[in-house]
Parts: structure tokens; sequence; C-alpha cells
């Protein structure tokens, strides 16, 4: 251990723009180069917040008000900073989640209405200033996404019915919002074309966070 | 029905103030009138509420951050809102709440350090400009009610050690904050003397209620 605290890495992005499968390939990349890391998501993450997920998916789908459903992924996430993220970071692991505090911008801010500012401001007030050292937005295509999140689904299950019904305009304002993330905080987000080959996605990947390997040790 | 919306009427104070014999007898005063009215409490009040209410209370006492619990609390809230007291009100009903968003401005905000501004925002965040119509804040001498709250559990379960440990400063510090807040939102608040006897209180009580009443059906 050097005694550097480790780096927080956070995956955005629509549905099927492929977060999981670059944070499998960048979990290799940085096994090969010997940093040691953990893997986590959102909502949950820590018991906890895992709990919150579960209490917030069972029932009614409306069973929570957009303003409940906020609150309590932003009290779980509150969690899985203090329990798993921040002890795991100052051992010196680097930590890489799938999705984080973006999302609750984006979809409950953005898409559900409640607005991106008082997101915004509801995410500072809870966490203060902790936030991800960089944040990799995959930024995709809105119907190439969801037809890759279709075929891995399989198209029989329901699930492409379940995003015909957000349509199309619903995941065009996430990408939207995205966007304008990536824009007004151009130090800590990257917005990475993710309409590529999977290598290809990696080795961008790979070159964003490379600064961040050599700057381990400083 | 006259069509006319309820009134929001809701009791803080420290522990053994008298906030749940108040109520009782504020009741009966508003059956005698004819007014229709329910009863609720906080944290909790709703289905949703509750169940936020015993995931926060199960556990560890340490097992979430004062943040977490805040925001949890907050998401209750919300949905007490949106579930239970706002429809009641549209139906005409009057609305009693043991605590509401008050006391977690005090214990969360000032006697938790989270600060008394940020969870004034998150209240507002949450709720918007949903506001009680009135606060009734009980007020008494915190070794006053201490004594009142160990009398009521009986001295040996324990209950005089909780207190105890938390401290005069800490009730003193709530007693404070709740008088700050009476000062600052005059409007709304009422602080009423609650070192008399229950009579003597409710008639001072009833003194406050009485022109909300005039004005029903206005
Ligand atoms: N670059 C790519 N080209 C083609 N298919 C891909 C690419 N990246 C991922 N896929 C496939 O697309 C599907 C969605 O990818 P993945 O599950 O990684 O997306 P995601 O962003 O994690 O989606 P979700 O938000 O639903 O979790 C998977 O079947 C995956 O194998
Ligand atoms: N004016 C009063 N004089 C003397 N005793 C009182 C008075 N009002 C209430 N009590 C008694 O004091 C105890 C505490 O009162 P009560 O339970 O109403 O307080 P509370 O504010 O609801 O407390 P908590 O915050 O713990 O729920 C009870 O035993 C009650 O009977
Ligand atoms: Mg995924
Ligand atoms: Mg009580």
């Amino acid at each position: 251990m050097t005694g550097t605290r480790g780096k927080f890495i956070t995956f955005e992005g629509g549905e099927g723009s492929g977060k999981s499968t670059q944070i499998k390939t960048l979990s290799l990349f940085l096994k090969g180069r010997g940093i040691d890391h953990i893997i986590t998501r959102e909502p949950g993450g820590s018991d906890g917040a895992e709990e919150l997920r579960t209490l917030m998916l069972t029932g009614d789908t409306d069973r929570w008000t957009a303003m409940s459903e906020a609150l309590m992924v932003t009290a779980g996430r509150v969690d899985h900073v203090e329990k798993l993220i921040k002890p795991a970071l100052e051992q010196g692991q680097w930590v890489i989640s799938d999705r984080f505090y973006d999302s609750t911008k984006v979809y409950q801010g953005v898409a559900g209405g409640l607005g991106l500012e008082n997101m915004v401001n509801l995410q500072k007030l809870a966490l203060g200033d902790f936030t991800p050292d960089l944040t990799l937005i995959l930024d995709i295509d809105v119907q190439k996404g969801l037809a890759r999140a279709i075929q891995r689904e399989g198209a029989n299950n329901g699930n492409e019915d379940r995003f015909e019904r957000k349509g199309l305009k619903y995941h065009q304002a996430l990408r939207e919002a995205y966007k304008a993330i990536a824009m007004s905080e151009s130090d800590r987000c990257k917005l990475v074309d993710a309409s590529g080959t999977i290598d290809q996605i990696a080795d961008a990947i790979q070159q964003v966070i490379e600064p961040l390997i050599a700057g381990v040790g400083d």
C-alpha cells in the first residue's frame, strides 16, 4: 500500500450504452496494471442502500412519488459513500461504480420532472464536496442503445415494451441531460463515444484513465 | 362538507413537553365544535413512511449516518404529505400531526450537527411551499420536561439513563432551536408555555385555534 488515496470512477449513460460491459473491461485493464480496485453499483452497493433499493422496488410502480424515490436513493447513496466507497478509497483502493449521482440528476431531475437544479442541490446537500475523480458518460444514439439493451434481454420478455412505453423522447431527454452535465462539469466528466466496438470504446476509456494511473504514488 | 380546505396543525417540542397529551385534548375540543379531523404523527403516518421508520429503527443505533436518517425521514414525510395529509385537507378534514418538519430541523439540523439551514433547505426542496397552517411549539424548562417524560415511562426501565446520556446541554440546544424557529417564523408558529397544568395549556392552545375555526367556511 502506497498510502495514496484511490481514485473514484463512475460510469453513466442510458440503458444499453455499455456501462456494465466497459466496467468489466476496465477491471481487467486495471488488474493488468496492478491497481487494486472494487466494483460497485447504484442504487445499492452497501447493506443499507440495498435495503432501501428493495423497499423502493417492492409494491406497485406508483407506490412512491418521484421525490420520495429521489430522497431514498440519495439516503442510500450517503450510506454507500460512507460505508463502502470512502473507506476503500482511504485504503488506497480504486472504486468503480456503475451509476452514481448523475443518474439521479438525469433520471429524477430531468426525466422525472423534479428539476435538474433541485437534484444537483440535493446531492450537494447530502454529500458535501465529495465527488467522483472521473465520470465516464457513455454516449450513444438512443435507438442504437435501446436495440442493444433489447437484444441483451431477449425480444420476447416484455423489455421491448418497457422501452417503447417510455418512448424515444424520454430517452433522448436523458441523453441530452447527460451531455449537458458533461459540458458544465468538463473537469470531472468525459463524454465517451459509445457507438463503436467494445474494443474501440475500451481503448478510448483507457486513454482517459492512463493519466490517473500515472498520478498514483505522486 | 363546505368545500373548504381543512387546516394543518403540527405540534412540536422536546420530550415530555406534552404534545401527545395536548393533541388528545385538542381533539376533544375540535369534536365539540363539530370539526372533522384526523390525528397522525411522524416519523411515519402513512404506509410508506412507517416502513421507512421501521427500516430506520432496526439494527444498530449507529447503523445509519445522521444524513441518511434525515433523508429517510424526509422521504417518509413526502409520502405522508402526499398520501395522507393533502388528501384529507382537500376533503375538508383538519389534520393534527405529532411532530412534522421542524423536528428534522431541530433534531437532525441543530442537535445532530447537520446544520439548521441545510435541513431547512432540504424540507423546502422536498415539500416545495407546503407548510402547516399553524405550528404549536410546546416550550418547557428542560429538566421539568425530562422529569415528566421519565415519570411517564417509569424510572426503572432505562429511560432515565437514555435522557441522562444525551445530557442537559443537548436538550437545551433543542429548546433554543425551537425558540429560534418560533421567532423567525412567527406567522406560522406559536410558542406555548407548557409549564402549567394540562388545562391551562389546553386553554392557551384553544385561544390560538379559535380564529382558525372562525375562518372555516369563509
Ligand atoms: N460496443 C458494443 N457493441 C455492441 N454491443 C455491445 C457493445 N457494448 C455492449 N454491448 C452489448 O449491449 C448490451 C448492453 O450492454 P451493457 O449491459 O453493458 O449496457 P449497460 O449500459 O450496462 O445497460 P443497463 O443500463 O441496462 O445496465 C449487452 O448485451 C452488451 O453485450
Ligand atoms: N401539563 C402537564 N403537567 C404535568 N404533567 C403533564 C402535563 N402534560 C403532560 N404531562 C405528563 O407528562 C408526560 C409526558 O407528556 P406527553 O407524553 O404528552 O409528552 P410528549 O411531548 O408527547 O413526549 P414525547 O416527545 O416523549 O412523545 C405524560 O406522563 C403526561 O401525562
Ligand atoms: Mg448495466
Ligand atoms: Mg408524545
